[in-house]
């Protein structure tokens, strides 16, 4: 499965990379990117033939691993057909993607709105909930990501919004539900859940209900940590929106598409949003696609009054085959069955025997193929294995407990002192234990770094 | 080179569309999608057996016109290889197009960063520009189109921008020349580029050059009129820059790779800004894909300070194949000299003709295949054929101009009370004159709602 090793040519991907290549989130010459050479299933490989077993699906989008025959044959057979054709217009790719997404979304979503990719779907959500209340301000959670693009990174809560904060988006930040470090200094699930709804009410009355257009929170927070919301806070949120009109955006960028064990996270939770955004899983991200997919009365609202907002490439037509393709290989190879499977017979066992020998873990939590193990120097204190946005010396258990992985053949996802696993959902139980052995040796090296050693 | 007509499979993709596709711009109930079967070069056809020349390519995005064989080809190998990778490792065709576009921009910008599409592009230079100068301030012209995400919008001076100012985003708009419609009361262009420069400094003064990151411009506004700039003004611009520290942003989304005749619309003005947007015709469209070029200046600002921005599909491969395709079937084929040449023998002398026989016909502006007609009631007195924004009744003449060219199987662009000719860079003379001949009947109409009528 991994080609011949070829380190000539590696070196000259990996020149022109470095002379001009520009890459997301970094200084530019304190990184050194791994060239990659080929890709399929749940593994990738470099020029020096070393094979990785993927735990990241890249940025959590591969939900069906890399190369999946029937949808790069969708994309082929698109692309020899009509690749690429104007927004304005009815595309039969675009009309099917469509109709296959707004049949799976919840409740009455049956209008889909497409963009490029996430942090786009979120400003149109944005937009739509402002037009449709006339309010302005907006609410999200502190632990949250929601792209890059400006309305979306004011809303996202991580350090990344640092540096773009210009204080006068109409964000407004509040704190959802992670008992693990409870704002709430909440004893148990039901505690949080009623505290987390309680400060979410205080929060929205003294900002005045009438000034806010829209809730936007990810219902399961992915780059944040994974904390799966607890039973009933969804719901009370719906209620909270209900009660003041507020329009209830759940983001499922990174939880939607089978990623939980379920078609989108809101299912879950047997909620419905006014407004759901959608990227990454709806195609594998084998073509860059996002959307919106919008309730009835939103819609409504824009019946007669144009919607101000559009892109070129609105419901690109190769954007959308591939989507078509992965929902119907979804369907037929019962990809989001597997997922809940694999989390409740595999990586929830998995990972929870890993954590009791493992003084480095301090929680596990996560639901399908969507798990974070939260690292700490002490489990008492649960002081987190490195600092909150911790660089360089700082960050050194976590580059340690990286490393580690990376030598045993195993690629993991690592943000802070998290580290979350989330491979293909089609990754196979045989891979998932793989790859649970290697983390099993690299976690040993974090372990160094506690307390206990 | 159409399909069979097949009106029931059209009508079945019209029903999805109007069922479950929400379009931009549009108030969704009064819109009339034209379902498409198929395209390929400079046409397109619909399910009735109908075929239109594309007068438009799209958005004025497919610069190699629809189907390209060997940039289809070159997807569908991309596909099969590696469709799609995280943006954080060294992929040859991310490396690859970043290489073969950073050899055709201007001066030194020679290191790309990848988005998405336009407004990516928009949102990510100005994010450079800020953390560069750290100054907040950004400075745009009211005639422009920059894309429809936060920042993006605010920077965009055409009415698209109303619905979604929040009037707290940093940015001040300014007048660029447009001698036709003089905001200086100028006579000719040299004088219209020594105002026009005297309005800008005046407004950078009494803004205060110290609170201003960026001018952000298109370097020939396309969407707002395609007013080729005076000789002269942009080089004035740049002087401006360099005396004030401020950032020189040229967007060529819709100018760039090809469009003008040369490879980026700065080009022909021998000015280089120190970041240049680029989308659209970079790949044709075929995948979604734009771009940041960027000085040497700004790199080094993120040599070893993270930039903090990014997407999950920054330099998509299967988006980076079809540019790398893309630009060499641009020199193969010898497009860009083709595009001057077509304008030059062409679309020039074809367009100033029609415009001495139709009285409608105010103004006619542009270079290589990238031309506007300004629609007028009267000719001395210059009043626009429909008012600024019109739609319902009060648009009529332009609905009507609009569908005598349709008629004529001419798909005309169509913006307030200017037609643009942008078809693709590939279209042969003979099908430019086919289209120039349906532009003459359809201007007939037009002319009805003249004064001179
Ligand atoms: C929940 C969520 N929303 C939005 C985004 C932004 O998506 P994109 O990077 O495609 O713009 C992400 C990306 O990770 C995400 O996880
Ligand atoms: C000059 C310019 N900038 C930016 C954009 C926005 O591009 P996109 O629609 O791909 O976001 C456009 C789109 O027409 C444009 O013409």
């Amino acid at each position: 499965m991994t080609a011949q090793p070829n380190p000539r040519a590696g070196a000259a991907v990996k020149a022109a990379d470095r002379a001009h290549v520009f890459h997301s989130w970094s200084a530019q010459e304190l990184i050194d990117p791994l060239a990659v050479a080929g890709a399929e299933g749940s593994y990738f490989w470099d020029y020096e033939g070393r094979r990785y077993l993927d735990f990241t699906s890249g940025l959590v989008f591969t939900n069906l691993g890399y190369q999946h025959p029937k949808v790069v044959a969708a994309i082929q057979e698109q692309a020899a057909t009509l690749t690429t054709f104007a927004p304005a217009f009815a595309v039969e790719a675009r009309s099917e993607a469509a109709r296959l997404i707004a049949e799976r979304t919840p409740g009455d979503l049956d209008k889909i709105f497409f963009t490029n990719g996430g942090t786009e779907a979120v400003e149109h959500a944005v937009r739509m909930a402002r037009v449709h209340t006339g309010r302005q301000k907006v609410l999200s959670a502190y632990r949250s990501y929601h792209g890059a693009t400006a309305a979306s990174i004011h809303l996202t809560g991580d350090p990344r919004r640092w540096a773009n904060d210009t204080g006068a988006a109409g964000v407004v930040h509040f704190w959802a539900p992670f008992l693990y470090r409870s704002p709430f200094h909440a004893e148990n699930e039901r505690q949080e859940c009623e505290r987390a709804l309680q400060h979410l009410e205080d929060t929205l009355v003294f900002e005045g209900p009438a000034t806010i257009a829209a809730i936007v929170l990810e219902s399961v927070p992915g780059t944040a940590g994974i904390m799966v919301p607890p039973p009933g806070y969804l719901a009370g949120v719906r209620a909270l929106c209900d009660r003041y009109g507020i329009v209830l955006v759940l983001d499922e960028v990174m939880a939607g598409f089978g990623r939980t064990g379920r078609w989108f996270a809101a299912d879950l939770f047997g909620v419905t949003p006014d407004l759901m955004t959608f990227a990454k899983g709806v195609n594998s991200g084998y073509v860059p696609l996002g959307g919106v997919a919008i309730s009835g009365a939103i819609a409504e609202t824009f019946a007669r009054r144009p919607y101000p907002g559009g892109l070129t490439y609105s419901g690109h037509p190769l954007a959308c085959a591939a989507a078509v393709a992965t929902i119907h290989v979804m369907e037929e190879e019962g990809v989001v069955e597997h997922a809940a499977r694999l989390g409740e017979e595999v990586f929830g066992p998995g990972l929870r025997e890993l954590a009791e020998r493992h003084p480095s873990v301090g929680e596990v939590r996560g639901t399908g193929v969507f798990w974070a193990l939260e690292l700490v120097r002490d489990r008492e204190t649960r002081e987190p294995l490195v600092p909150y946005n911790a660089t360089g010396e700082d960050n050194a258990p976590m580059a340690a407990f990286a490393a580690a992985a990376k030598e045993r053949g195993l690629w993991p996802f690592v943000n802070m002192n998290r580290t979350h696993v989330v491979p293909p959902c089609t990754i196979t139980e045989a891979e998932a234990k793989e790859g649970l052995a290697a983390l099993d040796e690299a976690l040993s090296v974090a372990d160094r770094h506690t307390t206990a050693a």
